[in-house]
């Protein structure tokens, strides 16, 4: 099979490229490097079959050339900045529902039948039930990032039933591991590498959330995309668990050896649109043969490690 | 109050904003006239308390000139074309999704705190469970113009999170009345005057339907609009039962004293992502006070007789 990643310098993307290229297939990876890491795709560019083209998902025409000849669309390019969405109005709409439809038109023109996508657990808004499944009651969105992925959702289905196409879509807790450059572990790692002393945390700290480790996301793709075969197949994926932001603190911290004073901004959410509490019903794709090798501490554990190895990451543009 | 319609040469939009004018208020209609109709606008026009503005939503300095003012906007401006997403796909995006941000964000830049949408029925794509309340299961699209107004949905539900502002959501079935340029009632009307000896119909003519008039629409988005007041206030606005399309015909063509031969396209959809049954629970808006007038044989013939005593409309562009 001949794979096509949008995001492919990514977290996520780099990750999935080079266990695709472990399984024997062929990877065109497209990117605009403009959050991704060529260090990233060292792995994935040592091998014959693996294509980088750098490119941005809303140059239909590059996007188009680069596409040609693919069997399956992995579309993971995207702006993941969730919590600044109010800051920049329009960025994920553009970057997220817009750029997802640019792919999605660039497959249907491409003659591509299969899409995978990246969506995320926030499109559930603030859900009433708990683990949330895929199918929990319909949602209001509650902030941008989210609403565009959710948009970016509707029109994979959309193009699925109108063009003959088929779809995974992933809806994604938080993702830690090797080459993770977004998020808590490294927002409070970097601060407290400045001052051992204190950490500031965004909300009360009791927000309760989900994790999963990269590899077992990557594994979780691949057998909902070789298991399950339904025109539009959506997918929760994440652990049967979640912690607290204050265990989360506690796992980076100990690690570290230090005992900063914690202050908290207070309120039930960290930033507008966060969700208080994330744990989602994933025995869909565990059905599937699937399960999470990695607990969220160990996640944590081996995330706050790998960034001990790469300092380079903490003052790379991502 | 000062309200801002957009689509205001348009089926509802001019209704309701004759009923605003009507109650006293302020209107200021903001219409391409792209399928919209001067004609329509002409009661409105004779008040002296409304004033047009032609323009496109997606004019941003235009569109955020026109609206400034106002206390209340109401979005109506869209794409109608149901059936024919996928001969241009990406118009729904442009329009109803990309459309509807530049409104919503031609509001937060104008201050403007309370914000109306018509959004549709068929967001909940082929559904389970009927009549389909609000908070059915989490949908998949099955239209690009449904995921089109999904995602605008989303886009609002978002801005009121993280702008304080205020949406009313309203999740139509299809409007019947005076005004009415697409749709069923219309394309047989057209036909049969063509050639009363038979009809097409598309799918088996065993798709059910249900039908609002408009004046009880326009009566159950201002009962919403001044009765509830959540931060997301979200509407099915329909009746409580259904017709065939089969029993559509059987009104249109006793009204017309005609027996066509009827033949059928065949199959349970008229069209991709044609829904074969809508019935929309709306028990949420009735609580309110609201219940609507006419029954769906009641409009079905109203909107003929209207279609009769305008025949320009049938030669417009709409």
């Amino acid at each position: 099979m001949r794979y096509f990643i949008t995001g492919a310098a990514g977290f996520i993307g780099s990750n999935l490229a080079d266990q695709l290229l472990a399984d024997g297939h062929e990877v065109v990876g497209y990117d605009n490097l403009s959050s991704g890491q060529e260090k990233f795709m060292e792995p994935a560019r040592a091998s014959a079959k693996f294509t980088f083209v750098r490119g941005d998902i809303l140059d239909v025409p590059a996007l188009t050339a680069a596409m040609k000849g693919a069997d399956f669309v992995f579309h993971l390019a995207a702006n993941a900045d969730v919590r600044f969405g109010t800051e920049h109005p329009s960025r994920d709409l553009e970057q997220n529902t817009i750029g997802t439809f640019r792919v999605l038109d660039a497959a249907r023109v491409n003659g591509i039948k299969k899409f995978a996508f990246s969506s995320t657990g926030s499109v559930y808004g603030e859900p009433n039930v708990f683990p949330t499944p895929e199918n929990a009651p319909f949602p209001v969105q509650t902030s941008l990032y989210a609403a565009a992925k959710c948009a970016g959702e509707g029109l994979i289905s959309a193009f699925c039933e109108g063009f003959g196409m088929q779809a995974w879509i992933f809806r994604f807790v938080s993702i830690l591991g090797e080459r993770y450059s977004h998020g808590h572990v490294i927002d409070f790692y970097k601060r407290l590498r400045a001052d051992p002393s204190s950490l500031h945390i965004l909300g009360d700290g009791k927000q309760r959330k989900s994790y999963l480790y990269v590899e077992d996301c990557v594994a979780a793709i691949l057998v909902a995309t070789t298991r399950s075969e339904a025109k539009v197949n959506i997918f929760n994926l994440g652990t049967d668990e979640y912690v607290e932001v204050n265990d989360s603190v506690g796992y980076i911290t100990d690690m570290l050896g230090i005992s900063p004073k914690r202050t908290y901004s207070g309120g039930e959410r960290g930033w507008v649109g966060d969700s208080p509490f994330i744990l989602l019903d994933c025995s869909r794709v565990r059905a599937l043969g699937w399960k999470p090798k990695l607990t969220i501490r160990e996640g944590i554990v081996n995330t706050l490690r790998y960034l001990q190895d790469n300092p380079w990451l903490l003052d790379a543009r991502t």
